[in-house]
């Protein structure tokens, strides 16, 4: 089928504590795109500011051996997705980045991109968010209304990036990740969630998923106790359809 | 005007830690509802589980002396906001609430007795959001979708419960509360929005304002640094329109 040409790299978050932007996951990205890719098409709309953050990428990605094309500078956005060698949707806020992506009317086409041509889609923290069933996980404060929270869909589940674990010294007593991620599994028909940690990573191959990174993943599925994964996990399984 | 008769009550959250639910302000909640006030309507919504929720809610009113009519349990929705004497709106998730606020068309009516008639609005949390312009500013994960963010409107700014100052020893690399703020303010004519940390609440008679509990707030205004106000603050100013 057609899913068998997708290939994707969800990172969880693009700095991990202490290090530089996506050092953490560099050997990783020079794997995924290889030496076929010259060119990636950078995917701004998350932040405010698409001139500093094509800068930030761009210099990252050159020193990765990429050159780098930000959406945002193009004269016809769509028309860059369309020629796009790979793609990389940065972080931000979630709510901004789905509202333009769906503005400028880009959604089916890096869908068709990735799942029928196999465009390799990189995406970090809100850009891994928007490559999933819905945004009905993220973390970010809902700063703009979108037409709808469903996203591009290339996965079968949702992701919560940025997944924390509970502090047992916090005295602070908004709910945890656990709990917010508990509420929405009471709502009906809702998708597995994958609680993917700082410096955890998914790889997707056709139909194959692997979990990359150092610290692992939780995963929450409706109605059952969530289960923890290692890093190097085969996570295939979550690939096909729920039942 | 209309407003003359406005009285809010707006909790950041509803357990402080280390006490019991509602502990931390329930001599702010004997003196806001007061002796006239015998029944108070109780909204659930922002839970999945009312029944227990509302016997929460009840047991704690009763030890104030103040009985509980939960809206889930009233035949007419609609009609138990008309009759109310007094109502308070629970925490827990803005996005369920707002939405479930909407499905039963009760926005418009708690606003015309709030602001017309003068019946006291009790917030918590999600409660205390719903109450505002809009959930723009909430904290929480959008399980689902509402047909609007904008909000009851009883203010004519926005909350941020559970305001949380940055963590110097934290390893987290998601955004801070205050960033994800400054955010909002960097789309268009956003309103202001005052954080209010765990353990303040806000108290609006008519057209005065003042800054209740213990923790102060942060007021964060588009195109300005942010104000720091202790207990006890004159928050009148924030009653008045932004230009
Ligand atoms: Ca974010
Ligand atoms: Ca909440």
């Amino acid at each position: 089928g057609a899913m068998m040409k997708r290939r994707l790299l969800l990172v969880s978050n693009s700095t991990l504590h202490g290090g530089g932007y996506l050092d953490h996951c560099q050997q990783h990205i020079q794997h995924f795109f290889g030496k076929q890719v010259q060119r990636i098409l950078f995917v701004p709309y998350a932040l405010h500011d698409r001139d500093s953050y094509a800068k930030l990428v761009r210099d990252k990605f050159r020193s990765l051996g990429y050159e780098v094309d930000s959406i945002h500078e193009a004269a016809d956005p769509l028309q860059a997705v369309r020629k796009a060698q790979g793609i990389f949707i940065g972080g931000g806020n979630t709510f901004r980045l789905l509202k333009t992506l769906y503005d400028h009317n880009l959604m089916s086409e890096i869908k068709r991109r990735v799942l029928v041509e196999g465009l390799p889609y990189m995406g970090s923290s809100a850009g891994t968010n928007v490559s999933t069933v819905s945004i009905h996980t993220t973390n970010d404060m809902p700063i703009v209304y979108p037409p709808t929270l469903a996203a591009i869909g290339l996965l079968p589940f949702n992701i919560n990036p940025h997944y924390l674990d509970p502090d047992p010294n916090s005295k602070h007593m908004g709910e945890t990740r656990e709990q917010r991620i508990v509420q929405y599994h009471e709502e009906p028909d809702t998708p597995r969630v994958l609680g993917l940690r700082e410096g955890s990573m998914l790889l997707v191959e056709g139909e194959k998923a692997t979990l990359l990174g150092s610290t692992g993943a939780r995963l929450f599925t409706r109605g059952q106790a969530p289960a923890e994964y290692t890093p190097g996990s085969d996570l295939s399984f979550l690939l096909t359809e729920q039942k």
